[in-house]
């Protein structure tokens, strides 16, 4: 597969050898609030979680289970609605719990379970809906639509994120499929707030989490709603050998390729998490080119993408490109004033650290687009990076300051 | 004067020496644009300008005038409504011709006065606007009264921000007084927006220039509205010398005394900024103690007071301290989980990292007034920092967001 794009269904459609399932257990007001997502056997599996240094407790028990961030798992139990952060012991035995009653059901062993929690921080949870979530789950596994499993696991999101693509490996063809949460709290350090990889693909678990890893840079590390790391940040991804490919090395032309399919799940799962921001209307992409070394690159782009002025300009539809050029200024990357170069919707605003004339009723339609794209260039090398966000609306505070603790 | 308290009427009550005007040239849609503030002779000034490597014309000017950031200087001359920044070789020359006329009109040398620009990024200003506003202000310079050049530097400023202070040096009575505008994209890294402090205090330029350091760092640099350090930020200090004390070394008894009457105007104008922050209805103190040290103090008391989601839950009067614990353990600065400390308004609501009970409606009572008080312990040391900022409201959206370019 030379440059692999998401299926158009964006449904969940689960690869051979996983079922899934997503159910009420009543810690939400409504919908949803429990998943599952179980393999048929123990397969490879690889974890990324936040670098935020409060961490929740399903976080400590997932790090306790897979100390070198991958090896043979049989699946995920995630509920929304509470995230078991700053519990204490009472907390982190509630998580070991969750895994356990999850892995009994699927006659697994209890260390074989990955935990995730998402919702408020600092409430126990009711392990009695757990508990309750956990069986009902289990007898539906495979029975329901793959869809609740990825309502289950959302918050204040506003629509389920998924993606599935497919290539091909050793001659075989094969699938890699994710659900995601974002919405608010996301400026993932690790990986984004709650995402699931499942793949037929027959892959090692060191080689998993490479590629998890690769791909987690070019995608849930480039999106930023509110520049507020969460304490919950965890992407899994499971790979059962059910597509009869051929084990392959990372640096082979299969690891490649098998790289590139997750990288562009990854990818499609963190545009629809900026897409689906707090508040948002629109998904920003900020490109920033002519960087010293690609961290500056980041810097910079990040820097535009957490600016309030600049995401505030967007949701307006103004061509504000003095508040970008001020962002980036401001930011630690090294750029040259006199060769700064700054474009919305392709329409160059700036070059030569010197305004340009342009239509301003072309820019603004531009900016009122579903994908609102900014170029600069820094004009102090060849790196580049591009960031993800969204605009800044008034429905971020209304969400934000209603949420009652 | 052991501790200079700020004196209550808040006017700007220029020190013996200084005469001040502000005036209306047109450039903003209303009210009063052009300031002037002006010594009777050349006099010891220091200088601080922004770190943000996209600068304004006006800064380039100051800094080739000063290039040690201090010297003898007869006043400065200050506009809003356009800052004059990206606009090359056209808007130094402006920015030149703004010196020279004020400097003329003041029988002063052309090299001797400052300029400063607040306003939109990428606009030319209409010099001849400038012109018929610098003749009006030295004609009025010292008749009209004292608010109106502070209130000709405001932007989106919804009030003046001036403070007084009054010591004592060598047996004299010494007065110090202040300007501030704030209000949108700010996070001073130098200074903030624009401050013009004035002391009848005789002081060499140098001793003064430190003493303007220090000031800053204990307030202008504490404040952070929107993360957003501006392309114009700039403050400077001029001393008249006709308290008739006598000088002092930085470090004597008097220098001491001295930096303490300047930190006192600076911290009570940083509030001001603070507290009148684009869309703010709270002022809002962020304290971080038991850092490891003095930069990760203020690294994390950043981290929570550019929080958009701390900043929404003090809108909402939300005691949401997990989103506090959050922002601080996303941050660079080391914290240990175990022995966190999170307090609002006095309450502690977290300590040894586990939420302690609380009474929900004396928190959100403490968070409804003009000052919500946070406090954390980080538990890794001694050191400590207070970061200033606002609630994050609908109205910094509707101010940035309706705002066109």
């Amino acid at each position: 597969l030379e440059s692999p794009s998401p299926a158009a269904g964006r449904h969940l459609t689960l690869p051979e050898g996983f079922r899934a399932a997503g159910v009420r257990c009543g810690l939400k007001q409504t919908g949803e609030d429990l998943a599952l997502v179980a393999a048929e056997a123990d397969v490879p599996a690889a974890l990324l979680t936040t670098r935020n240094q409060v961490v929740g407790e399903p976080i400590k028990y997932c790090r306790s289970v897979l100390p070198r961030g991958c090896g043979r798992m049989r699946g995920i139990v995630i509920n929304s609605g509470c995230s078991n952060v700053c519990t204490g012991p009472a907390g982190r035995k509630d998580a070991e719990e969750m895994a356990r009653r999850a892995a009994d059901r699927l006659q697994a062993a209890p260390e074989r379970m990955l935990v995730a929690s998402t919702g408020i921080i600092g409430h126990r949870l009711d392990m009695e809906k757990i508990r309750r979530g956990i069986d009902l789950a289990a007898d539906e596994l495979g029975t329901g639509n793959d869809d609740a499993c990825a309502r289950a696991i959302l918050t204040t999101d506003t629509r389920i994120k998924t993606c599935v693509a497919i290539g091909e490996l050793g001659g075989r063809a094969v699938t890699v499929a994710g659900i995601a949460k974002g919405s608010g709290m996301i400026a993932p350090s690790m990986a984004t707030m709650i995402s699931v990889l499942t793949t037929d693909a027959t892959c090692r678990a060191n080689v998993l989490r490479r590629c998890l890893r690769e791909a987690a840079d070019a995608s849930f590390h480039a999106v930023t709603i509110d520049s507020d790391t969460s304490t919950s940040d965890t992407v899994a991804v499971f790979a059962s050998g059910r597509a009869g490919n051929p084990s392959f090395a990372a640096d082979s032309a299969d690891g490649r390729r098998f790289a590139g399919l997750l990288r562009t799940v990854c990818e499609d799962l963190a545009r629809q998490i900026a897409a689906d921001g707090e508040g948002a209307t629109r998904l920003v992409e900020v490109r920033v080119a002519g960087a010293h070394t690609p961290k500056q690159a980041r810097i910079a782009a990040k820097a535009v993408a957490d600016s309030p002025l600049v995401k505030c300009a967007i949701h307006g539809a103004d061509p504000n490109w003095g508040r970008i050029a001020a962002a980036l200024g401001k930011s630690a990357a090294k750029l040259d004033p006199d060769r700064l170069k700054i474009a919305i919707g392709g329409k160059t605003l700036l070059s030569g650290g010197r305004p340009r004339s342009f239509v301003a009723a072309d820019v603004c339609e531009a900016m009122q687009r579903e994908v609102v794209r900014i170029d600069c260039d820094l004009g102090c090398g060849e790196a580049s990076y591009t960031a993800l966000t969204c605009d800044l609306s008034r429905e971020y505070i209304a969400i934000n300051a209603d949420y009652h603790t």
